[in-house]
C-alpha cells in the first residue's frame, strides 16, 4: 500500500455503516503515518513539535475523556439528586436545591431524615398538613406517581424523537462496536447529549434500573466525541486506534460510576474490550483514575468517603459462614440465569409482536405500574442506591427503623454491648417486605431491561442481591443468637460480641447476583471492594461469585450482554467461547459447491471496460488478484473501494480508454503500451500484496482464532496455492450459527 | 494430523530442551483429545466419569496447586521466622520455638519487644550478660555474622549441589517459559525442594533480599509438579496447555507472597503470562483465591488482619499532597533505572569475567559484607519487611521509638491530642540513619540481585521506596506544623488534626519504587492496596506508580526482568514492545540471497532413501512439502520429529526398500507400485496441510504479531503460491536484535 494514498484519495480507510474493520490493515496505516512524522521530525520546529504532540495525543486525549466523563457523571449524579427529591416536595425558597442542600439552609438541629421546615412537599404545598393522615398519604402516593410517569415518559420521547440510539444499557452495542464493527451514530453528540438527560430522569423516576451501565456507553460516547477533535485526528480517522480510546473511555465509565478506578480498568478488559494491548492497559488505567479524581472533586455523594457503599465492618468472618456466603453465590446464580431467560424471551416477544410499535406506551405503562406498587413498601419507593447502602450497614444502636429493631438490653451500662441480639417485630415485619420487594423487582426488571429508555441492570441486580444477602444474614444471625455455642462458629459467637454481621450477607449477595447476570469475576470482586472499602472480605466475594459464575454457567452460557448480542444479531466473535465442532476451512467458505465462481480480477489482463463492468455487476467489499484465470496462483486482494476510487482519480487525471490495460503487478515492461495500444494503468499501489491467506485443510477452530486474534475482515483460502475462496468474518459468524442450528440469516451486517 | 498419531508413535508432541513450543499445534491436539472423550461420553460408566473429570480437571488441578502452594509459603514463612530469631537466640526449653511462641509460655506481663526470661541470646547462653555493654553488643555482632554466613553459604552450597536452577527471582525464566519455551529442569522437583528451603536460608541470613519473587518460582514449579500427575496428563502431556496452569500457578505465587489474590491475578496478566485466554484469568483467580485461604489458616503472620502491613490511616489526603507524592515517583523511577542499569552492568561483568566461577565465595562475601554493615544501624538490622512495616505505621501516642520522638503536648487532657508535632531528636536521628539506610540498601541490592541463591526484589525495591517515602513524609510533616495555615494545605493542617501522615508517603513511595524497578501499573497498585488493606489511597498510588512508570521508560525502557531477559539471552518475543521498522518478511526469512537452498520434500517424488539422506545431512526442526522441485506450490510441512518417528515405526512394521516411494498427499492412485516396483509408503498424516503462511511482501511487524497473538514455531513465505522460504521465531529474534544493533547470535535458542 501506498502511504501517501491516504491523503491523495479522500475516503480511503473508511468504513460504510455496519462494516468490520479490518484491524490489521488500520493498524499499517497508523504506523506508516507514525513513521512519516518521525521521519520529518527533524525537518522544522513544527514537525517537532507535531512529532511530539503524536506521541502524547494517546495520553492527552484519555486525560481528557477521563475529565469530560467525571464532570458528565457529575452533573448527571447532581441532577438526578435534584429530580428524586422533586417527587417529594420542593424548597420554595431556592427551587433548585435538593432536600438536603435546601435543609443546609434551615437552623433546625434535629435534620432526621432531612425533613425541615424549609423543604415543602406537595401536599403541604397544596395545604395538607402532615398530620391528616390517609389523604395526606394518598395525596403523596398520586404525586409521586405523576412525576414518576411524566419523568419516564419525557425520557422515552425524548430518546425517541432526538436519538434512538440513547436507549437500553449500551454495554452489549459497544462491545460489537469494540470488537470491530461500524454502527454510525451510536456514539454520536446527539446520542451523548440525549443519553445524559434522559439518565437524569429515568434515574429520577423511581423505575427499577441503575445508571451505571448507561454511564458506560456515555462515557464511550465522550471517547468518541474527544477522538474526532482535528488534534486526534489519528484516533478520528483511524477505527482501530479510536478503538483503544473508547476501551479507555468504558474504563472511565464505571470509574465514575461505581467510584472504582481499577475496577473499571479490570471490566473494560473482563468484559468489554476486544483488543487491549497492554498500552491500552495504562491509558484506561490512566483515563479511570482522572475520571475518579474529577468526581471526587465535584462529590457528588456528598460524603467524606470516595467510596459509594462505605462499610466499616469491625468483625472478621468465620470458615462456617462460607457455607452461607456459597449458598448465596448459587442464589445468585439461579436468579441472573432467570432473569436472563425471561428478559430474553419478553424482549423476543417485543420484537417479534405489535408491542415493539409503541415504545412511548411501553415506558408509560411500565412506570406507572412500577410507581404504584412501589409507593406502598417502604424499601421500593426509596431509591435503590439508598435501599443497597441500608442492606450493606451494620445496625448502630442509635439506629431506630424497622431493620434494626433488635431487643437489645441497654440496662448493664459496664457491660460490654452485646452486637448480637434477638429480634424484634420490627425485623420480621421488614423481613416480609424485603422479600415482597425482592419479587416485585425481579419481576419488574424483567419487563423494564429492554424499553425505549436508557436502562441499566447494575443497581437492580444488587439490589436483589442484596435484599436476599440481608434476610439470609439475619437468619444466620438469629440462629447465632439462639444457639450461640454451635461449634460450628468455632467459638467466634459464645462471647455475643463480633458474631454475624447482617450486612457482609448482603454485600455478598449484591456481587453474587450481579455475577450471576453478568458473569464477571474479577472485575467484579474488584467493584465490589472498591465500591464497598473493605478489603478484608475477598475470600468470601471470590467464593460467591465463583459459585455464581459456576451455577450460571451451568445453566445457560451467556451473561446477560451476550444474550442481547445475540438476540439483537450483533455480528460479535465471541473471545469466550470455544469452538467445538471439527468443520475445515472448506466448509466455510465462499463459493461452495454450486455457487456461481469467485469474482476475480487478474494481474495483467483486464481492461478498463473488464473493471467497470465488474464493478456494476457485482457488490463485495473487496476481490482478489490472481496470476491468471487458468492457474488462479494468488497475486493479493484489491478493495471494492479503493478499485473504484483509483478508476475515478485515473479517469478524472489521465486519459482512459475501455481497452486501457489495467496492472496489478510490477512488472509493467510485460506490455509497455503505445502504437496505438492505449498506456496501461498501473493500480499495483492499491493491491494489498500481503493478504492473510490459509489452505483449504485448516481446522475453523485456526481460522476463528485468527479472525478474533489478529482482528481480519476476511481470509484468502488456497490449495496448493491456488485460490479457492474467500472467508468473510460474516461467513465465520453464519457457519457457527449454522452448526449450533439457529438462523444463520439472523447476523446483523452488511 | 491423525488423531491417533500420539498413541501410536511415542514420543511426538514432545519438545525438546531450549526449543520453543507450537501452540496452534498444541491447542489442536488438546481439543482433538477432548472431542474423542466427548464422542466415547456414552459407551460406558467409565468413559463417562472420564469425559467428567475431563471436565473438571483444570478446577481440581488449580485447586491443588493452590493448596499445595499455601502450604508451602505457610511452611517457608515459619521456617524463616524461626531461623531469623536463630540469629538472635534460641529457646532452650524447646528450640523448634521461635522468640514470639518461647515467650507465650514466659508469664512476664511485659513483652516489651518479646524479650522474656525464656529467651536466651547467645550472648546470654555464653555467660554474658546484658548488662555488659560493649563485650555483650561486640559478641552478638560476630554471631550474627557468623549465622547470616552460615545461612547463605549453606544456601549456596544446596543450590550450587542439587538445583543450579533454583537461584535468582525466576521471574525472567518464567516469563519466558510461559512465552512458549522449554527449560527442563527449571520446573523441576529438586527445583522446588532446594528453593524452598534455600528460600528459609537467605531470608533468614538478612541480605537485602526477598522471597517473593522466588514464590512465584515455587508456586510455578508446584504447577509444574501437579500437572505431571497420571490424572492431569491433559496438562503435563501439552505443554500449550501447562502453560494455562502455570499462569494460575504464578498467580497463586504472589498471593501467598503478599497475601493479594487480586493482585496475583493481574500481576499474572500484566507481568508474567503471555498467553492469557478469559479461562485462565478465572481459573487463576480460583487458584490464588485457594491459596491466599490455606494460607490464612496457617496464618504466619500471626496477627488478625489477612493483610501484610496492615494501616490504618484515619485521615484523607488533600490536593496539595500530590506534588509530593509525584516526586515520590518520579524518584521511584529514577532509582528504578538506576538500580537496573548498574545491576545490569554488575551481572554483565560477572557474566563475563572470573567472577562467574565462584558463586558460593561471592555469596559469602556479600553475606559478610551485607552483615557487617547492616548490624550497627538499627534500620537496617531488622528484617525488611518489619522496616517496612513500622515505615508504614502512624505513631501511635505511647510509641517510644525514636522515629516516633515527637514533643507532644500531654498536659492539657481535655484538648484534642494534636497529631502534628514538633519532631524531637530521635525523629532527625532517624532519618539520618534511614538515609543511610537507604543508599546502603541501594548499592548492596544491585551487588545481592544475582548471586546463585534465591534472590527476590519485590521487599527490598519497596523497603527503599518506603525509606525515601518516610523522609519525605517527615519533611512535609514539619513544614505543616511550621506553617500550619499555608493556603496550600486548603486548611486541612489549621486544627492541627488530621494532617500530614508519614506513614502514607511511605506506602507511597514503596509502590513507586517497586514500579521504578519492575515497571508494573494496574497489578502493582492492586497488590499495594490488598497489602495495606487501605482503598482510600488509590489516587495517590496510581499517580505515584504512573510518574514512576513515566520517568522510568524515558530513562531506559526495560523492567528489571525484561532486562535480565535480555542479558541471558531467552528467546522472549515481547509483546509490549512495538516494532517500529519497515522490513518485510522477504528481509528475514530463510534462505536470503547467497544462502543454501531450503531443503524441501515433494508431495510425490522422495524415496525412502532421498528421507534418509535429507535427515542425516540437515538438522531443520521440519521440512516443507511442495508440488515439485520445479513448480515449487506448497501443499504442506513435516516435523522432523513426526518424519524421524514415522520412518523407524513404517520400517519395523512393514517391509521397506531404499527405493520405496514416500508419499505426503492422498492421492497414491497415480503410483500403485506392484510389478517389481515396491508398495510405496504413504505419510499423509504427518504432514499438517495446514501451514500458517505469508506472502513475501507481509511488513514485520504483522509477522510479529502473528507471531506474538498465534503462538507459533514458523511461518512458511510464498509468492504467488510458490514456498519462498521460512521464518522460524529464532529468525524474528536474530531480526529484532539485528536492527537495534544488538549481537543478533546472542538470542539462547536451538
Amino acid at each position: 500500500m501506498d502511504k501517501d494514498l491516504d491523503t491523495e484519495l479522500f475516503g480511503i480507510g473508511q468504513y460504510d455503516d455496519f462494516h468490520t474493520i479490518d484491524w490489521q490493515r488500520d493498524i499499517a496505516r497508523d504506523r506508516n503515518r507514525h513513521r512519516s512524522i518521525v521521519r520529518r521530525k527533524k525537518e522544522s520546529l513544527l514537525e517537532s513539535f507535531r512529532s511530539k504532540h503524536d506521541a502524547w495525543a494517546g495520553w492527552l486525549c484519555v486525560s481528557l475523556v477521563g475529565i469530560l466523563a467525571g464532570n458528565v457523571a457529575g452533573v448527571i449524579d447532581i441532577g438526578a439528586g435534584w429530580m428524586k427529591d422533586l417527587k417529594d416536595g420542593i424548597c420554595p425558597e431556592a427551587f433548585y436545591l435538593n432536600r438536603e442542600q435546601c435543609c443546609w439552609s434551615s437552623n433546625d438541629t434535629v435534620l432526621e431524615n432531612y425533613n425541615c421546615a424549609q423543604w415543602k412537599t406537595w401536599p403541604q404545598l397544596l395545604g395538607i398538613a402532615r398530620a391528616s393522615g390517609f389523604g395526606y398519604s394518598f395525596v403523596s402516593y398520586i404525586i409521586y406517581i405523576l412525576w414518576s410517569v411524566f419523568f419516564s415518559g419525557l425520557a422515552a420521547l425524548l430518546v425517541q424523537t432526538f436519538a434512538p440510539y440513547a436507549c437500553g444499557s449500551g454495554i452489549p452495542e459497544i462491545k460489537t462496536i469494540l470488537s470491530g464493527f461500524i454502527i454510525r451514530g451510536y456514539l454520536g453528540k446527539w446520542t451523548l447529549i440525549i443519553k445524559s438527560i434522559c439518565l437524569m430522569l429515568v434515574t429520577a423516576s423511581g423505575l427499577s434500573l441503575g445508571k451505571e451501565g448507561p454511564l458506560v456507553h456515555v462515557s464511550c460516547c465522550i471517547g468518541n466525541f474527544i477522538s474526532h477533535w482535528p488534534c486526534f485526528s489519528k484516533y478520528g480517522k483511524n477505527e482501530a486506534k479510536k478503538r483503544e480510546i473508547l476501551s479507555a473511555a468504558s474504563a472511565a465509565g464505571v470509574s465514575v460510576a461505581f467510584g472504582a478506578p481499577i475496577g473499571g480498568v479490570l471490566f473494560s478488559l473482563e468484559e468489554v474490550s476486544y483488543y487491549f494491548p497492554l498500552k491500552t492497559l495504562w491509558r484506561s488505567f490512566f483515563c479511570a483514575l482522572i475520571a475518579a479524581f474529577v468526581l471526587r472533586g465535584i462529590n457528588p455523594f456528598g460524603n467524606e468517603h470516595l467510596v459509594k457503599f462505605y462499610v466499616d465492618y469491625t468483625r472478621p468472618w468465620v470458615l462456617f459462614e462460607l457455607i452461607p456466603f456459597i449458598f448465596l453465590g448459587i442464589c445468585g446464580g439461579v436468579i441472573g440465569t432467570l432473569f436472563i431467560r425471561a428478559n430474553i424471551r419478553w424482549c423476543k416477544h417485543r420484537k417479534e409482536s405489535k408491542l415493539g410499535q409503541y415504545p412511548i406506551a411501553e415506558v408509560l405503562v411500565v412506570a406507572l405500574v412500577t410507581a404504584m406498587l412501589s409507593f406502598p413498601n417502604e424499601f421500593t419507593r426509596m431509591d435503590s442506591s439508598d435501599l443497597i447502602r441500608i442492606l450493606f450497614s451494620q445496625c448502630g444502636i442509635a439506629d431506630a427503623s424497622d431493620l434494626c429493631d433488635y431487643k437489645r438490653n441497654f440496662t448493664n451500662v459496664n457491660k460490654k454491648l452485646s452486637n448480637n441480639a434477638e429480634a424484634g417485630p420490627g425485623v420480621y415485619k421488614s423481613i416480609y417486605l424485603l422479600v415482597l420487594a425482592l419479587i416485585f423487582k425481579l419481576v419488574i426488571t424483567v419487563f423494564t431491561f429492554g424499553i425505549k429508555i436508557p436502562t441499566g441492570l447494575f443497581i437492580p441486580s444488587m439490589c436483589m442481591g442484596a435484599i436476599l444477602g440481608r434476610v439470609v444474614g439475619i437468619v444466620m444471625e438469629q440462629i447465632a443468637f439462639q444457639y450461640p455455642k454451635l461449634w460450628i462458629f468455632g467459638g467466634a459467637c459464645s462471647t455475643g460480641i463480633n458474631c454475624m454481621t447482617p450486612g457482609i450477607y448482603a454485600m455478598v449477595g449484591a456481587a453474587a447476583c450481579l455475577g450471576g447476570v453478568t458473569r464477571m469475576t474479577v472485575s467484579l470482586v474488584v467493584i465490589m471492594f472498591e465500591l464497598t472499602g473493605s478489603v478484608n472480605f475477598i475470600v468470601p466475594l471470590m467464593s460467591a461469585v465463583m459459585a455464581s459464575k459456576w451455577v450460571g454457567d451451568a445453566l445457560g452460557k451467556e451473561g446477560i450482554y451476550d444474550a442481547h448480542i445475540n438476540l439483537n444479531g450483533y455480528p460479535f466473535l465471541d473471545s469466550k467461547e470455544e469452538f467445538s465442532y471439527t468443520t475445515l476451512a472448506a466448509d466455510c467458505m465462499k463459493p461452495l459447491r454450486n455457487d456461481p465462481p469467485l469474482v476475480l480480477l487478474t494481474q495483467d489482463s483486464m481492461t478498463v471496460d473488464d473493471l467497470d463492468s465488474l464493478l456494476r455487476n457485482s457488490h463485495h467489499n473487496g476481490y482478489p488478484v490472481v496470476v491468471s484465470r487458468e492457474s488462479q496462483y494468488l497475486v493479493g486482494f484489491v478493495l471494492r473501494k479503493d478499485l473504484q476510487i483509483a478508476l475515478i482519480s485515473a479517469k478524472r487525471t489521465t486519459e482512459l480508454y475501455e481497452n486501457t490495460r489495467v496492472f496489478f503487478s510490477g512488472n509493467t515492461d510485460i506490455f509497455p503500451g503505445g502504437d496505438g495500444i492505449p498506456q496501461p494503468l498501473n493500480l499495483k499501489r492499491i493491491v494489498d500484496f500481503a493478504p492473510i491467506t490459509i489452505t483449504d485443510q485448516t481446522p475453523m477452530e485456526t481460522v476463528i482464532d485468527m479472525f478474533r486474534k489478529l482482528g481480519l475482515r476476511q481470509v484468502l483460502v488456497t490449495h496448493n496455492g491456488r485460490l479457492l475462496g474467500i472467508i468473510t468474518k460474516k461467513d465465520v459468524l453464519r457457519h457457527i450459527k449454522q452448526l449450533s442450528n439457529e438462523d444463520p440469516d439472523s447476523v446483523l451486517f452488511n
